[in-house]
């Protein structure tokens, strides 16, 4: 009997979805440089302009805002500049950023990273509004970035709500949100962001491509990181990645056809799975008091290794992860966690399943019955070693 | 009767090759993240190696010193660091590009765009080794950029040279080998380079993926431009761009199995059509008394109007350019043409055509026959016009 194999980490990344792969192969047809002006360069560019435009479609934007990168990660980076100033404002001089965001916003893009303060958030992991509006007043104006959903916990901020007081005082609001596409419905306008990071491989297209939007209300101050030649209007140089962004601009499409059924059908699996992983004796849910993105659990108990569990999971057939991915495998704690003031003995078991659209209910059936005897194998281990 | 289609604008992106669009396909199967630990993780991890390993390969490197980028430019930006140093030489303080580098030279890169110093080039397109000496004496460690071959005339730069000069300076020297791999051979310890760079789509890869190759003579003081998570170990973060790097490690792959008997066909071909180029009154290929690439020819004739003879060649089935593809389709004055002392009015009517290992005779006797139209309309033009 052939074990199924599970795979319950669509936030490390989703498979890619069928749509994105069909376009990514049309596109290696076309031979063409987008900047170039013959035929082949004109189809090329047409790729790039008609993704741009689905993607634009899917957070509300004119297509004109969006600025295609090599990933969320370089998004982050570009975004997090100095001397960016809103209509009537003053360019900001310092960087406030929350202390549970992705490491590429942690490390401060193109501030110094000794210059970037950290917002501290509740133990429940969402940011403090008191305390990032007193780092605030009185102060020069700043860029706060607040990402939409948390990766680990999958914690939604409130990010308009950030956005009035930012903007109340003078700074400029960057929204991370990588994870929050495709998960949970939202609007660069109706979010008040200045700046807006995607991910393609998040919502089932390439590795390898993303995005910064700019919001109508960022005035000026705007200067590429990769400088060079003139694509992206001046504000993104290098030969367009038109494979992936081919199949960011499906997988963009594609969302939007699927995505009511499929969010709702992947909450209620969900719902199923958290229940049982909290039902062995003492499990923690974190973040289980606040919103949360519909497809996310991070767990842990006293004294459990996330090493083990992951490679006991793995073993079991069922792919999962020990907090992100974004640090080369290495297992490091949690900064997530550690900002919540999550004690180090249970931050270290901190295990992550995440869900995506094409998760069946018989794949949740057969990770819920795996874990009846894993949690005894993993639970037993983590009492002999505590 | 169908007219042919043929495509002479390998320099500004080459077709991608089967193995490379097979090596793509490959990897849309696989899921994981190359940063997870899981079996999928895993799996996608050792595409990113083996590909890492043929890429070195193909330029005598060590895998280690291969940094996977978004594509040339990217590569280009990150190498130009102030601060880099040797095994035994002082940080660098100082940049020095020639007059004919890729816009993303010129740009300086991570320097200010303002302490950018420029080598000059001979008439031929070549630059000028006294020149750069004298820039050199007496000054403090410099980065020294020049590429192996110019993107628009072809022509190939005294590199190995140029590494000694730069060296007995206390300097260091970054080379911009996009355009030369897959059209000649070259070694980067041969070159004495110590950073390197290269694209994947110049090869049959995909467009939106390069490499930044670290010289073993580096010493140190390399820090990432897209800092976040520990990818390419710590050199780049962001999640690795799985398809465009099999694809690329494909390509390079084949340019290994390929190369020898492709380029002296190529460069049969290329003297042949350059021949009949030639044969047309009032017609000047520049660079025509330096070392080429084998598949490179630009260019012009009095008079001569760029725009309208790319748009003439590509109604007759035939892509072709106007210098470079890198400024977004804007019709610029050549700045390669510029630094060589080329007329303004001979300057405005280069026209590039630039052959690939694919590129068949028939498709060069088309272009031959074609040019015999071509060249009473344009050069009749061009006399009107002037």
């Amino acid at each position: 009997m052939t074990r199924p194999r599970v795979y319950l980490d669509w936030n490390a990344t989703a498979p890619l979805r069928p749509e994105a792969r069909a376009a990514m192969s049309r596109s290696f047809d076309l031979t063409g440089n987008p900047s170039s002006v013959h035929s082949e360069g004109r189809a090329a560019r047409r790729i790039v302009e008609d993704a741009r435009a689905s993607i634009a479609a899917v957070i509300g934007s004119a297509p004109r805002n969006v600025v295609f990168t090599s990933g969320g990660t370089e998004a982050n980076v570009l975004a997090l500049m100095p001397g960016l100033h809103g209509k009537d404002t003053e360019p900001v001089t310092r960087l406030i950023v929350s202390a549970i965001e992705h490491p590429s916003v942690l490390a401060g893009g193109q501030f110094d990273q000794s210059e970037v303060l950290l917002a501290p958030v509740s133990s429940s992991g969402v940011v403090d509004l008191d305390r990032l509006t007193a780092m605030l007043s009185g102060q020069p104006p700043t860029l706060v970035s607040v990402m939409l959903a948390n990766n680990e916990t999958g914690a939604i901020q409130p990010v308009s709500e950030i956005a009035g007081i930012v903007h109340s005082h003078g700074g400029l609001l960057h929204v991370d949100a990588v994870q929050a596409l495709g998960r949970i419905y939202f609007d660069i306008n109706a979010l008040n962001a200045d700046l807006l990071s995607l991910s393609a491989h998040k919502i089932g297209g390439p590795k390898g491509v993303g995005a910064l939007v700019l919001g109508e209300s960022l005035g000026g101050g705007f200067e590429a990181l990769i400088r060079g030649g003139g694509q992206e209007k001046g504000r993104r140089a290098g030969t367009e990645n038109v494979p992936g962004i081919a199949g960011f601009g499906a997988a963009a499409d594609a969302l939007v056809k699927i995505q009511e059924p499929a969010m709702a059908r992947m909450a209620k699996l969900h719902r199923q799975l958290e229940n049982a992983l909290k039902a062995a004796p003492g499990v923690t849910v974190f973040s289980a008091d606040v919103a949360r993105l519909p497809n996310t659990t991070l767990f842990s108990a006293p004294g459990m290794k996330a090493e083990t569990a992951v490679i006991a999971f793995d073993l079991e057939g069922i792919a999962v992860s020990s907090g992100s991915a974004c640090s080369s495998g290495k297992v490091q704690p949690s900064h997530v966690l550690a900002a919540m003031g999550v004690p180090q003995n249970l931050a270290q078991g901190a295990v992550r399943l995440s869900l995506g659209w094409d998760t069946s209910e018989a794949e949740i059936n057969y990770v819920i019955e795996a874990w009846r005897t894993l949690s005894t194998v993993l639970l037993r281990e983590s009492r002999t070693v505590a």
